[in-house]
């Protein structure tokens, strides 16, 4: 019979650490509210690395603060096989973003050990820092990749004064966080097992996502301007209402992507009007457009099309157009070496699986630059995440563990 | 020779007036500060009962501060025949919005006197009180029709504070505004010389508009609410985006009202979503909804429509849907008969005139349900007002007080 872990053990570890920043503990909904580098969070890390140690795996903490148990080869020159997630949650989020593919991580390495499997990598499972952007955004995954800028520290998310209370908290010094960068050379790989935070697999009733991709976001402000006047004596035809770009912008571009970029999103976020009163024709239309791409190239032509869109929407209502870049990320495909070890995990399991395209973002992203990342996708009830109310069922959690431990094993030999 | 205005005399009346308040005097958009009550608008109208005394007319202020200049008739049972408009500005407006129709209606008042006609009416011209709504929006003319509501003294537009201090500085007693009111039985008609504020008689190069209604107005602030989620996760398609029905609402009223309801119009001046950040699907997205219609059965028919496309944008889109009415006020149909003497006046002059609907409020629709009310446009430069760039041709204001004079005659030889 193949390898498979510990169920019991799996739920005894994640009922422990629900209880570690626990939010309505013993509702129907109960979350966690453990921001990144908060006490919570930092005593969730400490737990994990007392099971780890507890377990016989050997414990590191890095430079970045990233958590790791690792169970090393026999083969003290071997790559690192890496499986991780991240202990952090957003303000009053739910139990198992980050936090199941941490310990089914961990569990994986318990099961490897205890089966005696001679593998010709180490094995870590690593908590990374602060993957939600409390502070940064995927802070510890970023610098493990070496790929952390000085940009994202100088102007962080959650601002200065929270970075820096929270690496104070955590011991860490800021100076020191580029050092955990590992060389590539050193890594045989990364395999990523998170709730989908979507409702894909719900609704089609399968078990497992393959993840093929985690989508690149770029981000605009886009401004239409035109000329505010009297919405009662200027005729409906010599109107130049700023307002009317922006709708026809909005269900223009929503069109578009559905029709011509199946698996890309757009989101326009927000929508003010200037000066927006009741009785004048809005002189200004700013809006927060965001889009999302599962490779590189589609994302700078979803880009062309929805600039070019605002461009002709602009000129043929007569207004102005201003359109100020906001960064984004770049699309992170994954390792089709991952995606065939995943596939074939839950193949031997008999779990039903699909592709799925990642619409959010993973520390997975900033580790398939450097090494074949994968990730394995469990369903979402409802889709929802980012709250108290995300739930997956216990048995998809297990497949899902399974299916890590398995895709590892696969990963790992043919390292 | 037919009886003409002294376009001299009202020129040295427009510019003495224009300095008071002035705003940028002696610059090529010299504008006008009189905001209602103000000091530079009291000013304006001690200098307004100067004028008319010092030209041998009655002078009198009534209990709403409507100050006025009269030219008795010889038979004191006569009943009067209001010419008017008001001295008030927006902040920083133009010099021609109401000031023109109050010095029109002097001239056409010292023109008579001077040529010894014998009336079967009393003329009066009027400056009615706060006609912008600097603090309650057509006080004056509203008293005088007994229609000044105890709310909108409650809650007035521009703030309780605001109009207490306004009624202080001009020596006004809350409690005795209403005592302004007159009886319908002692009115003739009354006629409003006021500039366009739209683009439609410079436009066609017409000189003189006749107005056929003020329009209606009805406010609404609608709420499409959705569902919140994560804009990278959820599929196009499964998204209950408030986003998307408040810009259909906004595309389709927009269409609707061009090609359905002719001479309406409508505005969204405001949108806003919440929760308002970029990788969030809106949730809400409240919209400040304005529509006018010159008949009330038409802009029943126009809420009726607009009221109906929201529930239908609502029900496609999976949205609820919240209408809050803001109220509002009733169109105002020009009397036929007043309509009649203003092309007579403005033909006996060759002067071209047509038919318009005024977009914006006047006294004329205080004074419209109480007495034969019709209004005499003149062209705006670009359709500007509210503003310094507000510019009427010298000419054209002259033509217009002469149609007032002229209009005023055959009105009053019919009474």
């Amino acid at each position: 019979m193949p390898l498979t872990i510990n169920a019991d053990r799996l739920r005894a570890d994640f009922d422990a650490l629900s209880a570690i920043g626990a939010v309505a503990a013993g509702s129907d909904n109960p979350g966690v509210n453990r921001p990144s580098l908060s006490a919570a969070h930092l005593e969730a890390r400490r737990w994990f690395l007392d099971r780890a140690a507890a377990a016989g795996l050997t414990t590191q903490v890095d430079s970045a603060g990233n958590h790791s148990a690792i169970l090393p080869s026999r083969q003290p020159s071997a790559r690192t096989l890496l499986l991780g997630s991240h202990l952090d949650s957003v303000p009053n989020g739910g139990r198992f973003d980050g936090a199941l593919g941490v310990l089914a991580a961990l569990e994986a390495l318990r099961t490897l050990r205890e089966a005696g499997v001679a593998l010709p990598v180490h094995v870590e499972a690593i908590d990374f820092t602060d993957e939600e952007g409390t502070l940064v955004g995927e802070l510890g995954s970023q610098a493990l990749a070496g790929t952390l800028s000085a940009e994202a520290l100088r102007l962080p998310r959650g601002g200065r004064p929270a970075l820096e209370a929270g690496l104070a908290r955590a011991g860490l010094d800021e100076t020191q966080l580029a050092k955990a960068r590992r060389d590539p050379a050193t890594l045989a790989g990364y395999l990523e097992l998170h709730i989908e935070q979507g409702p894909r697999l719900t609704q089609s009733a399968i078990v497992i996502g393959v993840v093929t991709a985690i989508v690149g976001i770029t981000s605009y402000r886009v401004t239409f301007t035109g000329a505010a006047n009297h919405a009662g004596t200027t005729p409906m035809d010599a109107r130049r209402d700023a307002g009317l770009g922006a709708a026809t912008f909005l269900l223009t571009a929503r069109e578009m992507v559905v029709r011509d970029f199946p698996g890309c999103a757009v989101n326009i976020g927000q929508m003010r009007f200037e000066p927006g009163a009741y009785n004048i024709i809005p002189s200004l239309a700013e809006l927060a457009l965001e889009f999302r791409a599962p490779e590189a190239a589609r994302l700078a032509e979803l880009e062309d099309t929805l600039l070019s869109l605002a461009g002709l929407v602009a000129r043929q209502s007569g207004l102005e157009l201003n359109i100020e870049p906001l960064g984004g990320c770049t699309p992170a495909p994954m390792s089709y070496q991952a995606q065939a070890a995943i596939i074939a995990a839950a193949e031997s399991l008999a779990l039903t699986h699909t592709e799925l395209v990642s619409g959010a973002g993973h520390d997975a992203q900033a580790l398939a630059p450097i090494t074949p990342a994968g990730m394995i996708f469990v369903p979402s009830r409802a889709g929802i995440s980012h709250s108290p109310l995300e739930f997956t069922a216990w048995d998809d959690c297990v497949n899902g563990a399974n299916v890590l431990l398995r895709a590892a094993l696969i990963l790992a030999e043919a390292a």
